[in-house]
């Protein structure tokens, strides 16, 4: 019997890795869904998260998914498009609802947009992630507390099928927030892609010879540049546009650094210091602030 | 009766606050000094760091400072060359040594040199520190495992003051290193110093309004940026041939990425995040690290 606030009672995954497997979790534990099935091209891989308890079935091709009410595509965002469409195409004529998980949107939804004219794909963005990798580790509590910011192409609307996406995601923990897919990129272009390419940037001027009197000042500027560079490379090249007008402002920020260090000026360098003290204030720092995985 | 290892039995502390508190507390507790004297303007906080137990005797004036053996300048870094010079005064004809806790060193000694031509003052940099401020946070164990850099004028030599000023930050747990003082500051900011500007220059190009969507990536980076905007602007400002060099690597790679980022050259950006994490990976995170005070 399906649960009284089920949306969804049979959820497909697409990539059950860390996040694929931990929507798997929560949707059974919180989310009402009765049935979870993974899908993948490894069956390997799926028979291991059977075998755990991350998902019930297993599905290798799409049409194995025809039977679903929800699918949510948790792969790597520069294989997101491709892995929507392969499933709007496999479940067309059915009711299924599709979303994902992409930490990038605009670029995405205009790939979905130009071969798919329905209203079954509702992109997502669960501000939610760890630096560990692998449904090994998925737990159903990833989501609670933390946003998810939802971006359906027909932004201000909330059509029927928008309205049963914010749920799903609410239902498992999640605090929705609404904004198309272009202001959800100019904003994770600054609270989340800036900050990356900053650190790595920051790591990449410093030679390794030196790095044997580094505090916790370095440690902490530059610790998400070890993140993965295959993942990266993928969100910041989706992001482009926005990407460069981040690095253009803070580019500017450097230039008036120089110049207050060429001129010995205190006084405008406090003042830079200051604006960057006054703006790191405005962050509060509590738990409702994801680890995003880097 | 002097500690059999004591190299200085009576040392004077200018400046107790958090490391001129925990050099008071090391020296008594590992560095074998018999009597520790705070020297300040302050009075009343002299004394409420004498009656915490942090010192033993309060100087006010330069001539309380004629019979000790030892002084450690440990005032901010712009005001250090001031009161090395000061106390060098105090202290003619005297064997009295004088060491500092600066976090830049050429600039100093050069200001130093450019007044006096002895051989009493050698200048250090012990790497560490504390996000907290004031004697009452001091402790005897600040230094213990950390790394101290000694900057004596006529590097390489070491004369038997440098050995001497080694050998007391050595006592209360350092590791000591000696290098030139321009080698110091052209390491420090790398290491240190151009983290902080660039964790400063990131916080002021993301504007407060988008900050409730950023996640851990965010908050590392950018930490340190809340630091002391004074203290911060009288080291960038000492160090400031040295900083504008590391602006101009720093902005040399972000035109790197900005290009492949214009391009969408999804290779490009991997290879400068690979650099990028190569770099971070020669970190070694471990407890020798040192807080340094941001």
């Amino acid at each position: 019997m399906p649960h009284l606030n089920s949306e969804f009672a049979r959820v497909a995954i697409v990539g059950v890795g860390l996040i694929g497997g931990s929507v798997a979790l929560a949707s059974r534990k919180w989310g009402g869904a009765e049935t979870v099935i993974g899908y993948g091209r490894n069956r390997d891989r799926l028979t291991a998260a059977q075998k755990r308890g991350v998902i019930d079935e297993i599905a290798t091709t799409p049409d194995g998914l025809r039977n679903v009410d929800l699918v949510v595509v948790c792969t790597p965002v520069d294989r997101i498009a491709e892995d929507v469409l392969t499933i709007l195409r496999a479940t067309e004529g059915t009711p299924a609802l599709v979303t994902d998980a992409g930490s990038v949107k605009n670029k995405l939804q205009q790939a979905i947009s130009a071969e798919y004219s329905g209203n079954r794909y509702i992109g997502a963005h669960p501000l939610a992630g760890s630096h560990h990798t692998g449904f090994e580790h998925a737990s159903a509590n990833l989501f609670l507390t933390r946003m998810c910011i939802v971006s359906p192409k027909d932004y201000p609307e909330v059509s029927p099928e928008t309205a049963r996406i914010c749920h799903f995601w609410e239902q498992i923990g999640m605090k929705v927030k609404t904004m198309s897919a272009a202001e959800h990129d100019r904003t994770l272009a600054l609270t989340s892609h800036l900050p990356h390419l900053t650190a790595s940037a920051v790591s990449s001027a410093i030679e390794p010879e030196v790095l044997s009197f580094a505090a916790t000042g370095y440690r902490d500027t530059t610790r998400v540049a070890a993140g993965d560079p295959e993942l990266w490379a993928a969100i910041l090249e989706m992001n482009s546009a926005e990407m460069v007008r981040g690095v253009d402002r803070l580019v500017d920020v450097l230039s008036s650094y120089r110049k207050a260090l060429i001129n010995q000026d205190k006084q405008a360098l406090r003042t830079l210091l200051q604006h960057g003290a006054e703006n790191r204030r405005h962050y509060q720092d509590d738990s409702t602030h994801p680890d995003d995985g880097t």
